[in-house]
């Protein structure tokens, strides 16, 4: 395994709890909000969660668990 | 497995049960009802089902199982 | 494997043996008869089965062996 | 495994040995001939079969494996 | 494994090897020409391969190691 | 695994830690920044990242998470 | 595993290394350029890659990392 990097993905994930995330789905929809808790397969927890088609907002969801494999990307930066 | 939150994503499934959610499935369908039961897989067994296309009711299903692998999410407090 | 609620997704299929069963499948084919056998992976067997598109009979399929992975939810009350 | 059923979804495959069955596959494309083997995988063997595409003959192709999971629904019964 | 018949699907690649071959791949594409070698997941070498569309060839493509996972069907006797 | 060779194909992965790298996903979306961290499921963190649409700027992601099975490429040179 | 061929399907990947090579990916992309490894994932190092679109050169990549799950071919001899 030394072609592992010490830095794991997963990192950005445990930093980025209980704050936003943008989380971008397979099929063009994207969830906003504030990341509860994940596990080993990526399924995501989402507080306060909004989501979002071509970049508006199409309605507001609360609570939203994301399945894993339904995910392309999560970024705890985006604006 | 430090990187996995203490908080799990299949807790909010485990206090949905009895109560009302959104399901998104793949395709750009989904269904709200009442949560039944559901596994590891995410297999999902909703009561009073009713299947929404385009956000319109389409019909009532009654009792349905949707299979974990087409799920995208599952909120249990969406509008 | 607290998180999981003692009623089990697949109690309904079980249920639903030798009853009307709606199976919706990937890529907007239904098919509807009578639920006849199911395993762990989620094949189905369906007896006097007929192929639905868009709501309408496509044709009859009698016995119809459908495979899992292409289910996308089983509702054993659905008109 | 108290929920599976007695009777299993493969039986309908093993019944239909030598004789004529219907496959769709994904992708709008269906397979008709005689079923000559199988496997746990769901791969097929057709023998004398015949390509359709929206319900007309499109070629013939003979001898056909037909991978598994390409396979939507398996009718024996099928007209 | 009772419900498993005694002829294998495998069996008709391990005899058309050295022999013409069409391989119909996902996503409208196909391939034709000696089938020279495959594994258990069904990767596939074709030598003086030829890749169709719509019927027509597309380019000659010599050796080709296709991968398993892309195929739809694969006939020994296709015209 | 005598067929394995030498050179593996993370190898370029963790030659291109800390420098930019070109990510194309599934769905035609690009990801561009510095390669932070990734794992042997190819989920890959981005430094610095930015969203591209048909090679133009979509939007700034800063820090994000790729998730493995939506990656077609990593290119530690492309312009 | 009496059904498997002697030759194997990855041997020709082996006998390609450090010479050009055409790689057909999901979605109408192509790659082409001098293999440099590849792992048991099929997930392929090209060098001088060029990403090709419709047939024409669309870009060039330098070196690539192909992930294997999007291969659909693999050529050593394509023109």
């Amino acid at each position: 395994m030394k072609q592992v990097a010490e830095k794991r993905p997963f990192d950005i994930l445990n930093n980025a709890l209980n704050t936003n995330v943008l989380v971008k789905l397979k099929g063009d929809v994207e969830v906003r909000g504030v990341l509860s808790s994940f596990d080993v397969h990526m399924n995501i927890v989402i507080e306060n969660g909004e989501e979002l088609k071509g970049g508006e907002l199409k309605r507001k969801l609360g609570t939203v668990l994301l399945r894993g494999d339904t995910i392309v990307f999560v970024s705890p930066s985006a604006p």
